[in-house]
């Protein structure tokens, strides 16, 4: 298949500019305001894959944001890939932070990237993952090498936890069938290491509010004599976890997989140097649940955070005023076997019954989904091991990924195939953060690697 | 007196016009972006004491906002009054639960304003109690009946710490030379029931910074590896105030000082409904610190509360980011013998020593003042207790009120002088807090009283 590498040599000035104009679309989902532009990124993802070669494509309504469909069936006795991808991208703010602005992309080299990286939202989440699965497909089209049936389903609400596409996979179970569900939406080592994602965490998405007295008060006249909303929120939000940072939900950890001695054994063969770690995120420590590493707290372990919190005065100099009311926007990452409708009630129950007297408790769940694990045995998991290997040189690494893609437990249930991550991003890549970016090398190398592991999924299939 | 009676009655079309225009301007000294309306307030001040009828009215730059003096000198062997008030305003936001426009001043009647009240930000905090003082000097000149000196001292930054009063009173001494200051910046028990505040709250103000990791981070990825510093700034908050709400802060208490319990007895015969106080709140408890009641918890004990907190997204929706910073606004009242800058040094040295080990902790003081208590045995005391006994048929009742006005201490200290706190405001004016108002009949009741205080004033100093 040494074509597919001149093949992208030759047309890799075209994939860069086409990645480009997509990330020129602020198809920001969770904020209303850029609602015409996640429907325009819709078309632009449907035009991209009928000029690449689906037969049939359609844009599906939802009750959310549409789900862009394609496909290409050449027989229907062979096997079919379903291709999953977003077009959706995170906020972008805080906006003061971007080198550059997010929405305009720019090819700047780095350290880790010196072949140069694109610098944008959703240039590696995950517009330029997405795409590379499109570019991969016109090359096999092209070169009339495409193995088997493909199918591409990408959604425009995976950053607001997927509702519509859980609502259309119900729907469609029929016309998603497929034996392989192959996703580019999480990272791997080093350019130097692949892996392959084989777990990831749930996720329940909470939202609180506090509230105290009707109306802001004077701190000096009602200070001390009422309870004040934030340092209430602050009492509240401090005691979920304990001194050892396990957390204090009753019930919380039931049912968490405990892994065994051997499996911790094998996960801590992954390279991982803490020195590196800290330093690239300039800290003086590391921090985290009592008895567990750094590469256990976020993958094996279920964790809890503040994604933000505000209330009160927060402008310019001093105003002595006791708010009526704080919030803030809670996530609790999860583990296989733990519920995120379950630990969504575990949470809202607590933390309703920690509140003190003088204040009210509002907890409004955002959404959630299930962990999930992935086997290595799989001729899906193979094929992709040896597509890295192939291009890489080396073999992929297994590890578990403390994101999540909830998802890819609803696409077992309801598809009932298994899902093979394939990622070609780096932790650095600054995802979710300002100053995005994806290396051109991992995008090309993505492309390059795609079509092997069509080639080998089909021939394992026979 | 009557005439000073009818003098109001005849004039108060007038005196509620000119008020309105005063407050027309948003002279916010907290936001820079208003500084040009800061000082055109000067302007209309210095124009306000012109036509009021002093012989000699400057406006004096200091290192911040103006300072506003004017004076009527009548006869160096007579006593000399000094009236202090501010002319720049609390910051109006949350701006959405204002019912009419905040610099747009509106009359409505309300259950505890059956004649009206006048809407807007500094209605009463102090806009409308300073110019009580304008009119009423009004009165004396034009009917001939200004029993001594009087100099007014206006300034623009007691919302921010008045730091440029300080400097300014410490270099004009002889200039501010006086045998009484007059305030009207604290309010009265109720319309029936008129009080003198004796004592006051100090202030120490602090913004403090939590720094984790050098970006946002996807909390996916690295939750619960790194020390989120929303977590962690909940935690630090939540630490400062034990269980029975005491205050955490190594030597906090040192120097507060104790009240006999013949001082408590007597403090708790001012009237007060524990009911109608949370039912004005819609509160279903109050709540502070173990062992003193509401009254004495917003008045003779120290407080620490958070006025403020922002970090992370807060927009709409949902984003799963660990942020890189968190911040908080936080103000500490203090009771006499607590020094501020002492308490700040106190609060800083702590806060950064409870930080754990992930992220850094700035903390930046903002302002600050003492406490004070006024003996109610002085001639000022016996002179505006006179007064209000006149005026509301009862006498007043000395209250140690929860709020600060950081300068008197400093007038004290720099000027030698008493300071008579004759507030005609009600903790139901909802000052600091969306639809400020002032009472019509509050605003005219001021206006009638000032001059039975010079009047008994120079009688008793006789």
């Amino acid at each position: 298949m040494d074509t597919i590498k001149s093949y992208v040599q030759q047309h890799k000035d075209r994939f860069i500019n086409e990645l480009i104009e997509l990330l020129k679309i602020p198809s920001v989902s969770a904020d209303a305001a850029y609602s015409q532009d996640v429907i325009d990124m819709a078309d632009a993802v449907k035009s991209s894959l009928e000029k690449a070669g689906c037969d049939f494509v359609e844009i599906c309504d939802t009750p959310g944001y549409p789900i862009v469909y394609g496909e290409k069936i050449i027989d229907k006795n062979l096997p079919t890939v379903l291709v999953y991808g977003h077009y959706d991208v995170q906020p972008p703010d805080p906006m003061e932070l971007w080198s550059s602005p997010p929405f305009e992309p720019v090819i700047k080299k780095t350290e880790i990237h010196p072949e140069g990286a694109i610098f944008a939202r959703g240039a590696c989440d995950d517009k330029g993952q997405m795409y590379m699965h499109v570019k991969a497909f016109e090359y096999m089209i092209q070169s009339n090498t495409l193995p088997c049936n493909v199918k591409f389903m990408i959604e425009g609400e995976e950053e607001v936890g997927s509702k519509s596409l859980s609502w259309f996979v119900e729907r469609n179970q029929e016309k998603l069938k497929n034996d392989v569900i192959l996703i580019s939406d999480t990272g791997m080592i080093s350019n130097q290491q692949p892996s392959i994602t084989t777990g990831l965490r749930g996720l329940s998405y909470v939202e609180v509010e506090i509230t105290g007295p009707n109306r802001d008060l004077h701190s000096g006249l009602y200070g001390g004599a009422v309870a004040n909303p934030i340092n209430v929120l602050a009492k509240m939000i401090a005691s979920l976890h304990d001194d050892d940072n396990h957390i204090t939900i009753p019930g919380f950890y039931d049912n968490v997989e405990e892994l065994s001695l051997e499996e911790r054994a094998e996960m801590a063969k992954a390279p991982f140097n803490l020195d590196g770690y800290k330093k690239a995120l300039d800290l003086n420590a590391v921090y985290g649940e009592k008895g567990y590493v750094t590469n256990e707290r976020n993958s094996i372990r279920p964790t809890l955070d503040v994604n933000g919190i505000w209330g009160g005065y927060t402008g310019e100099g001093a105003k002595t005023v006791i708010a009526s009311k704080a919030f803030a926007k809670i996530s609790m990452r999860l583990v296989p076997h733990q519920d995120w409708e379950e630990i969504t009630k575990l949470f809202t129950k607590h933390f309703i019954s920690i509140a003190p007297a003088g204040v009210t408790v509002k907890v409004k769940p955002h959404h959630g989904g299930q962990g999930y694990v992935t086997p290595t045995d799989s001729i899906g998991y193979k094929a992709a091991n040896k597509a890295y290997t192939e291009t890489f040189g080396v073999p992929a690494i297994p590890v578990r990924s403390g994101g999540s893609i909830p998802i890819v437990a609803l696409f077992e249930k309801e598809l009932k195939s298994k899902t093979i991550l394939m990622g070609f991003g780096l932790d650095s890549d600054a995802i979710h953060s300002p100053n995005e970016h994806f290396g051109i090398f991992n995008y090309l190398k993505g492309i390059e690697t795609i079509p092997l592991f069509y080639k080998y999924f089909v021939e394992m299939s026979k």
